[in-house]
């Protein structure tokens, strides 16, 4: 296979959990290709130098490696042009950098705390133990004090997408009538979270839920049939 | 002129400073038309009746009247195809649904508390009266109680900004290389605020500070020749 993906997982191979990696893992299916997976773990950190990269995901098309989630979008709409178009155009394309920017604070930061000391359940020893030491040190307390809160933190979460839900008043996806790397950009967060974590994050009522529903459908149950908790 | 487009003002009926109507004012410069401005203020509900609305903007396009800032983007995008785009295809039109969501909850809505006891002072007895009274009930406390933290609240608001400052780090707007709908739906709203109140929103070090200012220049400085308060 030409296409090649190195995923963020943990013990389990076969259960990639990065927000990234499957933004970029919808992107590659939006477009009707498929790519290897190459399962990547944390500590892992000699396998992506060749490539000039620190983190995932990190893509190879033939001899050619392309890093960060955003890149591997636009690199893939730009070299299969004839395929299904990612961001539905120039303005698409522009505007979708706002959304990644939001997905990225509102979305993959707001969820964080709320499943933060689940994520290192998914791990081995060696990359429990630099997820802990790296992301203590970055918020400056244990894991099990950031998400202490999570029952009464994730009503705020749950009201900071307000702007999704409006949006779904009109449109089944963000990207219109079908979904596209918008939708992508933030479902990544969901499924990062329905994989790696049992909390609830969102209300069977709310719209974002059937979103995200639809979202888990999308090309066969791609997001669905990856191993996660019930959601 | 075949365009007319209701607009809110206070006492002065060459300060329009409704955040909306900006959006739809931009949306027509955008397309290189011109609408003659028709003034209204809040009390004026019975000169919108005809055209089956309550709010502004209402634009007329001949014996046709189109109400709602999003409604009029897109009748103008539809009617105007062979002019500049708006959205920049079908991506950006649906995503610009997101980014209008955006800047109501977070721009309108954000901005709101900090300028609303200054409002008044803008508009005659009566309509002061009317924005006093259905704001007043709508927020369960008075206009000066609502913005008395404004210097603690401005934090809060530029913090909540920052999917806008993360955007403007790889292209100098939403709409990508030129601005478009993206970026008169949050300009609006600091428009609207730079129009009612002396209250200053953004530190000059700020890069939103640096787009607004470019907004402010956009079309032979449209915004900037609107009578406002120093930014």
């Amino acid at each position: 296979m030409a296409l090649k993906l190195f995923e963020l997982v943990g013990t389990d191979a076969g259960r990639p959990f990065s927000p990234f990696c499957w933004r970029s893992r919808l992107a590659l299916a939006h477009k009707g290709l498929s790519a290897e997976s190459i399962p990547w773990r944390f500590t892992e950190k000699s396998a992506l130098a060749p490539y000039g990269s620190e983190k995932v995901p990190v893509m190879l098309d033939r001899d050619r490696a392309v890093a960060d989630s955003w890149i591997i979008a636009t690199y893939l709409e730009d070299t299969y042009p004839d395929r299904p178009s990612l961001f539905g155009g120039a303005g698409g394309r522009a505007m979708a950098r706002f959304l990644n920017a939001w997905g990225d604070i509102a979305i993959v930061g707001g969820i964080f705390p709320l499943i933060i000391a689940d994520i290192p359940n998914n791990l081995a020893t060696v990359d429990a133990a630099y997820f802990r030491q790296s992301r203590e040190a970055r918020f400056g307390k244990r894991l099990e004090e950031i998400m202490a809160p999570r029952d009464q933190a994730v009503v705020g979460f749950r009201k900071s997408l307000e702007p999704l839900r409006q949006t779904l008043k009109t449109q089944p996806f963000l990207g219109g009538d079908a979904p596209n790397y918008a939708d992508y950009i933030v479902f990544g967060g969901f499924q990062w979270a329905r994989v790696v974590s049992p909390f609830r994050l969102l209300e069977e009522t709310d719209s974002v839920y059937a979103w995200r529903e639809r979202l888990l459908d999308a090309f066969d149950g791609l997001a669905r049939n990856s191993p996660g908790y019930p959601v």
